[in-house]
């Protein structure tokens, strides 16, 4: 294979100062250092955390000016000179994690997420918003070449996290697991991921749209909290022996469905939140919680191998999630959308328009 | 050995109304069922629990009239007819759960503490404020013959319900373990269990005195939360690396120690909540505990085998916790000082006296 | 409900004395005592245990006479007076364990097949080749009513037995697990449990015919020993990374597939052991186990949570496997098929002709 | 501080050819590559592996000519340019696992024993018995600067080795393990991480002399097979209940004394091999490993945070083993004291005599 062509030059879009919008122009190609490889990003999903970025309202501070976007998927360039277990012309993915120490205590126990160093795509180091991504090469998701770029684009953040808090929950195959907020782009994913992984999904949403979307989906049953006159008794009911669902997941954690969630999961189960608002509180009644013995668990992104099980699922074609495609010049207006909460399942850019 | 003697009558503590004050007083001795065994009990510790029954102002009602009591250790002198493997003569204990339905889905995952149906000693049956109880053969604590039933009796609730909390916990030795309330009775009881299973305890509590004694029972530091400018940098300075202990055992749950946990706990690490205070609730902001995936859980008391086990580590010597013997007769009077907070350590009735 | 009419004689198969026949005669019908239940049984499935039994070949003395059979479903018809959770009209099913202490080490964590008391159905109390079957309460499986009574007995000892022996893997959703045997009995049941456990099955057996039953019941492949070259090496190469399935369960061990087994399996995996050939002896290389941490478990049947979780996935119509009904009248003969290695999946009687 | 000077030459042994002898003599120092560091090594553990690797009798290649010995404990005097953490002075230790991949599935997962790119000290790589020594900075095992330098040294394998071993035993504190050939350098090191893990350790070896060092070292109680009639009664004697220990490290493993283990180790425990005698197999009854549901598995070195963990029980003090400090030059005639079986406890080398 011949070297592929990089340019010097590239379209980018460019969070100039904290608060937006995004500018969409021509920025120069970094070269990646001796540990890093240069990904030209085919595609890239958008999630709610780029909006929380560019908006600064999370309580971290991010690189400005700031190329967002932590979903890219596309082709491996170049790499630098100690790298050698990725190639030139492999699929690879930009994730979240960009990259992390590999030495401290955490990134020991195979928790990179957790590592103080850890470089953050799109928030503390230049994301995949642009054509041309620096990763460290032991961070990269490693795509297989039967994939589609774009479809697996949001499995690179929201797939894994989701996955990742399944796999926290610690529900085994044959359970239920209740998902919260089971409509939305993270919710559809996790139908889906419960389904693979033989769990069965109790879908926790509002409208009947959405009902019959999370059906479609492989959810066993579907709670519409909108019209719902007891949703924990509901939850309870579409468990065979009524006693609630083993685990939860909390994609949606405001108080009221986190507190209900502690209410309607079984005894000895588990709730597991993802979701982040800002300035939100896990609240929980301390003698129910003791006496029950429950526990309430945050599972942030997934670790390397955990992506890397989320990619295998989706590439024996168990994942499935609706999405959209629009030019990554057309990123701004997604920003709206979603900002609006006109957004149902995930926006994907193409970098090539 | 001959049948022992069983007189038709005895001295018990009989709470006759909700809100008390427990009557000295002397009432009928019950035979025990098919199932059961008849304990003739010689000491009784007396718990924070005992207190809350009596008074009523948890959310789950006690049997009335009630014979207290819940830390009860004496010798068998009866048995029903199905029960096979439980002398006459042997020592055994009466602990707070009495009796479980062995049958349904968490009696056959021994989660006992959790069966719907499960029968509480001092609760919703008589217990062992009385010289004869009554307990489910399956569930009395077997008390090997070399123990003294004084010194253990506070074992068989408090010590059980630690060393519980501890192995839900998920330390593992070596690690560090912060004891929120370590000066009191449970705390005592669980630097001593903590030593024992290979961790180092961080004492954290209020004055002097009470950090000369959790150091004499075998905490590696002590953080005095009365003098303490920062309990969150103090709790984390503990740790050889900084990064804070790998789980914390709250004994005394009120919001701000609790809060205060979540924060100083080391990230992917563990607040096992055990303390019972009325109408409290655990709050912790999402955010860090996503980011940190922290783990908040609830531990209720120990199934059989954790009795089992917690006996037997204070069979081998390695529990040995401060405890005074007063009368049967003075129960109220310890309920009293109890009220007043003007306990330390652990009281013990000789139900002879 | 009125009561059902219980005969005082019954049809049966009974041993009469060590290595068999089986004779097909009439007996007295048993009463419960005070923890048991009496079950009219419909239908029992033949296991090879049951010819084991019958030849006495095993190391562990059966009673005699001896009516055997231990996956047997059918009606509860009556009860003793302890129990209190198990109704008259009930589905229910005799499995192999039959009763244990419900309170040694063993029993108090659910590891009630390990009890040192342990009674087993059709081996030391008599068992379902029989019209009515007295099994303890508190052991019977619960059987919801609308499982085909048929179709469920061979779930009640095999399902169980595969089912327990993938937990016990410790393999994941996502992952490779090798079934050796597949074609059989419990294979075919093996392969049901791992697609509805999210697990990727590589089934080996020998012969194309077994091959396309394997597929047919949700193999991911199959690898035929009888014409492959190197099963190792084709073992491997059916896992995406070449590293080899992260457990093997292995129905039939003989020394040579299960030292296969430890070569193919991936590092760190698991090679469990459910076959139990008589004087048959695990072997694998020291060196190779040590530096590849290999772990050789054997697994036995499974407990009541197991047995309650086999049938769960049986009543969600996950489980189909292949069987075939004749009268109880001709089990000496389906013993016979058996024991000239004849039968291809499960042969099922029905008490009722 | 100023920069630490570095000769050009230094003493080192080298293996010159397969089955030795080692030569001790002048070689030039190596300059670390981009991601390694130099060590000055002051002392180095003698371990049984150094003479497989000088004899070539293990079914692994070494490098040749060869610098053997992989318990290097030393200062860090160089490093490379991408090395960030690691800082010259700093105490740092040459460990078996000299480097790793830290991509591939089994690094992911903290596995970094099982990476098929794995770098071995004074094997395929050189390593710590010479005066300065290259490692991998992720990998160099930290020292903290109390720690005595002589002391630690054989921690660095043999420590470790067996603290992974007990860990993936799953034995818990206050359970029982067997330490078979507990006697020797491995051994005694197993008996005080036991103790200081909680758990209670029957010591198994030969001779009244090894008894009393065993018990000295923290056993519970010691059997001697040399004199026992009954190995297997005689250990499950020494738990409480008479049902053996719940695990067993077998540090020996010949076919006798791993074949008992599987007899006399509690249903649904343990047996952990470690040892590694060239070309012996694992064997055990299948029945008896089924019914009991044993488990057999192997164990290797310890990962990056075994080896933190390891060496921090150390600096708190508990482990103190037996050894005796000779020169580098001597080495020769230690592996000959070595290959007579002559040795007691552990020899480590000054490399600056």
């Amino acid at each position: 294979m011949s070297a592929p062509q990089i340019p010097a030059e590239q379209w980018a879009q460019v969070v100039e100062k904290t608060g937006g919008p995004c500018v969409y122009k021509k920025i120069p190609v970094q070269k990646p250092g001796p540990d890093e490889v240069l990904i030209n990003v085919k595609y890239s999903g958008v999630c709610h955390t780029d909006l929380h970025a560019m908006m600064g309202d999370w309580p971290l501070a991010t690189k400005i000016p700031l190329v967002g976007g932590h979903e890219g998927a596309g082709v491996v360039v170049a790499r630098g000179e100690l790298v050698k277990d990725v190639e030139i012309g492999e699929y690879a993915g930009v994730k979240w994690l960009n990259g992390s120490c590999l030495s401290c205590s955490f990134c020991q126990q195979s928790d990179e997420p957790l590592c103080g160093q850890a470089l953050l795509s799109g928030y503390t180091v230049d994301g995949s918003f642009q054509q041309y991504a620096i990763a460290k090469a032991a961070h990269v998701a490693r795509i297989p070449k039967e994939c589609d770029l774009a479809a697996i684009s949001p499995v690179l953040c929201a797939g894994i996290t989701v996955y990742k808090g399944l796999k926290e929950s610690g529900a085994r195959p044959g359970q239920y697991v209740a998902i919260v907020g089971a409509g939305g782009g993270l919710g559809s994913l996790a139908l889906q991921y419960a389904k693979a992984m033989g769990l069965h999904a109790i879908a926790i949403d509002g409208g009947a749209e959405k009902g019959e979307m999370c059906k479609a989906l492989g959810a066993q049953s579907f709670v519409d909290f909108s019209v719902s006159k007891d949703v924990v008794a509901d939850v309870k009911a579409a468990t065979p022996d009524g006693l609630g669902p083993h685990a939860v997941i909390c994609l949606a954690v405001s108080e009221k469905p986190f507190q209900q969630a502690s209410q309607y999961v079984r005894s000895r189960g588990t709730v597991i939140c993802i979701g982040l608002p800002a300035n939100a509180f896990l609240k929980a009644p301390v003698f129910d919680t003791v006496i029950r013995m429950i526990t309430i668990k945050g599972s942030y992104v997934g670790n390397r191998q955990d992506t890397a099980e989320a990619i295998e699922f989706f590439r024996q074609g168990l994942i499935k999630a609706p999405f959209k495609v629009v030019g990554l010049s057309q990123l701004q207006e997604v920003f709206e959308l979603m900002h609006a909460g006109k957004i149902a399942g995930r926006y994907v850019v193409d970098t090539a328009k």
